[in-house]
């Protein structure tokens, strides 16, 4: 239902000033209402964005909301196993139709004069209405869905983007993970007090890992970059890696990061907003736990712990990283200028039983920790970005890499309302 | 106190599209703070508005206060036994007068100076003030009172609309109900997250009572439409109905609405924005009380508790239900964009002992039951309409012939604004 | 960092009438976010306002935070014991840096990705940045700060205005006090529902005293007038003032007041915003406690309690009252149109222990009874000119005349922006 044309960004180009190379983004990208509203029409309803799991909806009928910028959408499978995003407003007065964030629905039945709407969103009854009216022309609003390989993705736009290119990198890095066949087995919501942008800017760099991530470091090896990659690491980087790319071409995994720091992503002059790829863990390490070892039985196509680790990141809203026995997704969802609801979700396989073959103490620990450490920092950059004295600083050639492309990547796609 | 000409409205017309006929309002209408804005300059603060009733302040130098729209107004008992309207702001430095919510006055005395009012609003001390200023000109502002049966209504306009038709349309209806010899029984205040079109939407159409209001709809007949009115409900009706202005007539009671559904109301075309009238109980109900028996001594003058029921409506904020035993009134106020707050008030005989003559857990249920179940509905829509997908959708002809008045005359009204 | 060309004023002047002399100010005054906005950019990071005491930073690393109008500043006491005011945000990413409130730091470590700077500033460790960037130029952003007896004051302004006529006025008045001998009897916290003019407003007259502030009007003589200086008190005041001024004389003590009513403050004429005096308390008190006795050692360099009271007054943001054992800071903080942040501090001799030489229970309620009075008045009159009804009123000008000065300084100081 996004509408871009029909808003007017005039002025923000006089507001908004053009960032300097190589440096961050100025204040007034952080506290300007109508750049936030911008982003939301440009970025968020004309992108792709992850909506939840597949193993949410197993069932036909079973359904979750997805809750964005003022917007309710249904997430519901349907009798022929495909997922469609509806839009959870009444075609009558406009009443939600589902109350409830998760449930299951033979037909949709608007709570507010019982218009009852098929699972796929046709007008069926309408007790009540006068003669003259055409029921086809009034089913429930719908925004596109896809699912790839356990992950549903949604796009408000009224044409959407093409998705084949993201489809091709990620599927075939994910297919071995099973998360098709997976279960929930915790989802944690919270509400960090800072713009969107900023949890995508800490994300997007290593630099702070060493001293904010005692415990993400003694996993993972892209916290090393070019000033720091001494010599006995990139020895073992270079010895788990050789050992790594033997055994996953036995089992036909797929591609495979073999370097030291952040695989580079976004990829902003090719359009490239997705990613994905398969890397070593460190030694003693077969899961992102907080000792390294198996915390759920193995997933997916798995017959050997020693797979590394599965990353997959989609911008505006999406990054998941799996280990062998379980996966870990975060999805972002701006909240007006200063806020942004994270929402993320544990997964293992669907038939690991809790108490029996995982439970949550061991689990949840290693991303919940890193989460929340993240979190703090997003949270006093915000405090520090609010300040009048703020002034966009250099960032690292060596370390921040990344978070350049991220901003070249936002640049770009703000450029029809900025420039 | 309103000055409608001094705001320029002009931007308002390139935001808020006309209504298609037949139609809800379009999403602008429940999301521009701007409209909001012209809509309490218009219609709130240039029409006539339920305060409370007169038994809330029955003796002289009673009052209590109405906050609305960032005004506060004491509505006092003067020494001639009429009501007055003041504005609660001191015309030496602004400060409110009376801080408690209700109480009683001999005088007013600002508690920041101690200047002095009499309870008509006049000045009658400053000591500390220099000679030379006019004391006859800086008595507290005023709004317009009328007391109506045991109602009263005021108007913030400077020159407020005619009354006249108004009260000759209510008076008489509500005079046998004795509002004027009730006392308070409960008052209950409700915070609704939603705008206050949308909870007029609601009021005015019982599309929505079948599935919603079960306690409702046994005790009346209004929610039968052309579509569902069948023989054995017609035939119930029109026996009722017989025996009914049989025994009112004798009684000397007034109009009587017979026919099935809601009152035709508001009327834009003649401009009319009140409406009352009398009209039966499905047969077996005394009372608007879940078991449909009496729950309080009679009122008024009713010497017989079959009366049927008293309605009474007045745009922006009023409507009220009376049985033979006890009154139900509705108070809206605008709070905000997305908040109606909601006064109900339930009157009883003065006479009547709570514990004794009647007990609140038999009083309240019926309409507070109801009310909760509209709050709901009204909240669900807000939610629909804060939607980009929400688009207004068509009206039923049979159900919601009301609410397309409503909507008329809200056009209407706002035209000047608008278009 | 203010800059207070770079915002366009110019749709002020449309929407804030001009003051009618003698009266207050109009609705428009304190609804306008706009002209809060201009307020901060003229007014408040134009001029000198009040951040703490000397005392809350007595060894060199010792810091505490202000947080004014989004910025969070640093007061950092130096290795060469002066004091400097740094801006909380890191000229990398711009985090804050300091997350606690107080403290104490060897060098300013960013908690992001470890950014070193000196305690005055100076960026002294960036690990992981490229060559060719110049260290120097990266220092933390600075913002002015003066120490004066004990008192610090700071100014956001890239220039800021002259401090030493203020200096020289305050500095010999404050300096027997002993502040910079002080320690921290107490603070305390108040987030008062009115906006900062109101406070002041308030501040600048004592036509509310007699009834309002039952404690504050028996120690002191300021709240008679012209029209209420009856001959028994004037008689005392001549009596306590001839006595006082001799023995002040022979300490060395400097100015005095020796007239009743509030001492003539700001005046907009000569560009005061600062003002300084001391001046008798009632007879049989020597210190402002509610039976006027001393309720903590003396301070400073007095030797006998009967020094009277120490006033000081700065625009925009503080007022001072000291006696002879104790000192009572008040600071104000805008917080939105609609909210002003206020902080008391209490302070009595360093070497005074709680409990054995003084304690709260009599050396708070004297002034904490007296603010507390004032926060409700405050908060009264922000109800009152919220109302659509509000009109100014005339100011008294035999017991308002320092409001009229308040005034006609800010209508002097906001004129660049208004006129």
């Amino acid at each position: 239902m996004s509408n871009l044309t029909s808003t007017d960004f005039s002025a923000l180009k006089k507001i908004i000033p053009p960032r300097r190379p190589g440096y961050g983004l100025q204040r007034p990208y952080y506290h300007e209402e109508s750049l936030y509203r911008a982003e939301m029409e440009v970025i968020w309803r004309g992108g792709w964005l992850f909506a939840g799991h597949s193993c949410q909806i197993p069932n036909v009928g079973d359904y979750f909301l997805y809750e964005i910028d003022g917007d309710s959408v249904i997430i519901v499978r349907q009798d022929d196993g495909s997922v469609r995003a509806i839009y959870n407003v009444c075609r009558h007065r406009g009443s939600v139709i589902c109350e409830a964030a998760e449930g299951h629905v033979k037909r949709f039945i608007c709570p507010y004069h019982q218009w009852t709407y098929d699972r796929d969103g046709r007008l069926l009854l309408w007790r009540g209405m006068q003669e003259g009216l055409d029921k086809s022309e009034l089913g429930l609003h719908q925004a596109h869905a896809r699912e790839v390989e356990g992950m549903i993705f949604i796009s408000l736009a009224k044409e959407p983007m093409d998705f084949e290119a993201a489809y091709e990198t990620i599927a075939p890095v994910v297919r071995p993970q099973g998360l098709a066949r997976a279960k929930v087995a915790k989802i944690m919501d919270f509400d960090i007090h800072a713009n969107w942008k900023l949890v995508w800017e800490n994300n997007r760099e290593c630099y702070h890992c060493n001293v904010n991530h005692p415990q993400y470091i003694k996993a993972n090896f892209d916290h090393y970059n070019s000033d720091d990659l001494i010599d006995r690491v990139a020895e073992q980087l270079a010895t788990v890696t050789a050992r790594s790319e033997a055994k996953w071409a036995a089992q036909g995994l797929a591609v495979t990061r073999t370097e030291a720091g952040l695989t580079e992503f976004p990829d902003p002059e090719h359009n490239v907003w997705y990613s994905a790829n398969r890397t070593p863990l460190t030694d003693g390490f077969v899961s992102e736990s907080l000792d390294g070892k198996q915390v759920a039985p193995l997933m997916g196509d798995y017959t050997d712990p020693d797979v590394g680790t599965v990353r997959v990141r989609m911008l505006p809203n999406f990054w998941h990283h799996s280990s062998c026995d379980h996966g870990v997704s975060v999805r972002l969802t701006p909240n007006g200028l200063y806020h942004t609801d994270v929402r993320m979700i544990w997964l293992v396989d669907e038939k690991a039983e809790e108490g029996q073959d995982y439970n949550l103490e061991k689990l949840l620990p290693f991303w919940l920790m890193t989460a929340e450490q993240d979190w703090e920092i997003c949270v006093n950059q915000q405090r520090g970005v609010n300040s009048h004295a703020y002034t966009a600083g250099p960032l690292s050639t060596i370390k921040e890499y990344n978070l350049d492309r991220f901003l070249r990547w936002y640049e770009q796609q703000m450029a029809p309302a900025l420039r």
